[in-house]
């Protein structure tokens, strides 16, 4: 996992604090379907008394509480009649996140025991059969790696955007293929750590059957992002050659590419799979909030390629064509806030 | 716990991590018997295949890595014909640890699953009869809090110490008093944390029945601290009330202290109680040494007491009357290095 996505951090007002409040309506807006799958499709035998519950890359909070509270709440609301049920969670993330924080906002309050696994979630985290429920979210829009193809400048698939949004089909067919070894590794670990019976919850977003990159938000704020390190490269204020090989390794898949990959796995039934419509719409058209939302995610390796003071001037330039632009992005095509339950075979 | 005893950090010479080294001396020197224990004591049912092990009160590392390994080379020892076995590794401390760095130096080459679990080891922090092996070294010379009486400059047991090493007896019995509470919740937390037939193994300092405080190489450099403070309040350089009521919340029992801790407890077997001389030897009689050692553990309740300054001024004093004194210290009593290994009834 590229080191470099690690959120930002903080508290202040543009922090991820902030910003994920907005992302987190989404396990909100999910919580009936979830009580429901977890209700009727979790069919696991605990002599032990003891759940085990995961969130596989959860950042240093504060939504993976939301997140993990409602599926505890689910699973108590399903067993009921067992009092003695203890709860045991795990917070998964690369061991770059900041896990004291993490640990030091815990809510006082929990009903669970805490803990943290540091490590990628591409490769296994935990024992074999020893996970009952699993969730994951806004996780699986990274790729592990920028095929090298698609950086290097003497290929003939040579990528000059810093994405596939407007890209050939050759190099969107590389990114997708990384893409597909991804998931299908973070799905075979999974399968591994899940008891059979066992629920793996995935929430996100994708691009709906048909829908190109440009033509979502995110691939309008990227293509503004690529622009905007152009411009200044141009100005002499960062590296040319740099920028030539800075590819992001993102991949919003298609929704029918992502089931794709579920199905080849072959370890799990899709039991969801629903595109979740939430109150609070999926961006608002507010040119400060766009910016920061992507400065938040993308700003980190910006800034670690082109210095603090490049990612700076990159994200005001992004600010000003997303105001110029303003209208077309009112009529880009909504993405897809998916909810997935997979239950393991 | 007191959250002013979290370890010094850092990489410098005179850091934890140079000290811990000799610290972590003891489990090398306990290994022979850590496994001749595990072979013969340990007496667990795994149909799972996984062995769950803890280090309670691990720190940042690196010492918590060896006496984790030392475990589970001990347990694979055990169970050659097993070839299935998984290992998970719940490392715990207090969430003012720096898991960060901790996370960031588990070895890489390492076979289990690594885990940290924020919280104190005076409650529970695992679920129940998940526990196979835990281990805590050098963790139980803390108590939870002082006593308030000997706090109070008012009540006819306070103590003008800063540690019951000269004190009356009535402060030394509520010392103890305290660290019963302390210990008997340690224990009684593992006990439920802990399968039936599971290990758990205590490495740490003790007094030999008989011997007092004042006696000890540790009775002797707190007793410098606390001369050297009164000195530096008597200059009215640090606030004399305040001094008045810093009592330092460590107390290191006698064995006989600890062990009747654990049979009133009454969950464990004691299947080794021993004194582990080990190479090194307890202290070396270094001036810096010493006074360095003493300063990575105190020195952080010195310093949130009386500020950064007053801390340096207190430990070069302290150095000086090391320095002095070395004679006397030289014909201190030895301490008792023990391991404790408890079978869970």
């Amino acid at each position: 996992m590229s080191t470099s996505f690690t959120m930002i951090g903080g508290e202040g007002p543009n922090s991820y604090r902030d910003h994920s409040k907005y992302q987190g309506a989404l396990v909100e807006a999910a919580k009936e379907k979830i009580n429901e799958a977890i209700s009727t499709k979790l069919d696991i035998d605990f002599t032990s008394n003891l759940v085990n519950i995961a969130d596989f890359g959860c950042s240093s909070g504060p939504n993976t509480f939301t997140a993990v509270q409602t599926l505890i709440d689910a699973v108590e609301n399903k067993y009921k009649k067992e009092s003695n049920i203890e709860f045991q969670v795990f917070f998964n993330d690369s061991s770059n996140n900041d896990f004291n924080t993490l640990f030091k906002t815990l809510p006082p309050a929990r009903k669970y025991f805490a803990s943290g696994v540091p490590g990628s979630f591409f490769g296994r985290v935990l024992p074999r059969n020893s996970l009952h429920v699993g969730v994951s979210s806004y996780s699986l829009h990274f790729v592990s790696k920028v095929p090298k193809e698609i950086k290097d400048r003497d290929s003939p698939v040579w990528n000059k955007d810093i994405h596939c949004s407007g890209s050939s089909k050759e190099v969107v067919k590389l990114y997708l293929g990384q893409y597909k070894i991804d998931v299908g590794s973070f799905l075979t670990a999974r399968a591994q750590e899940l008891v059979s019976g066992g629920l793996l919850l995935l929430l996100g977003s994708c691009r709906p059957n048909g829908v190109q990159m440009f033509e979502t938000v995110e691939g309008m704020m990227i293509d503004f992002i690529g622009a905007s390190l152009n411009e200044i490269a141009n100005q002499g204020l960062i590296d040319q050659q740099k920028l030539d090989t800075f590819k992001l390794p993102i991949y919003a898949p298609q929704a029918d590419e992502l089931k794709q990959i579920i199905e080849d796995n072959g370890c799990f039934t899709i039991e969801v799979f629903e595109n979740i419509i939430h109150a609070k719409g999926e961006y608002p058209l507010d040119p400060e909030f766009l910016t920061v939302s992507f400065k938040v995610t993308v700003g980190g390796s910006v800034a670690s390629l082109f210095g603090q003071d490049g990612m700076e001037k990159t994200f005001e330039l992004v600010k000003e064509k997303t105001q110029e632009m303003l209208p077309q992005i009112a009529k880009a095509k909504p993405g897809m806030q998916y909810l997935i339950v997979l239950r393991r075979n």
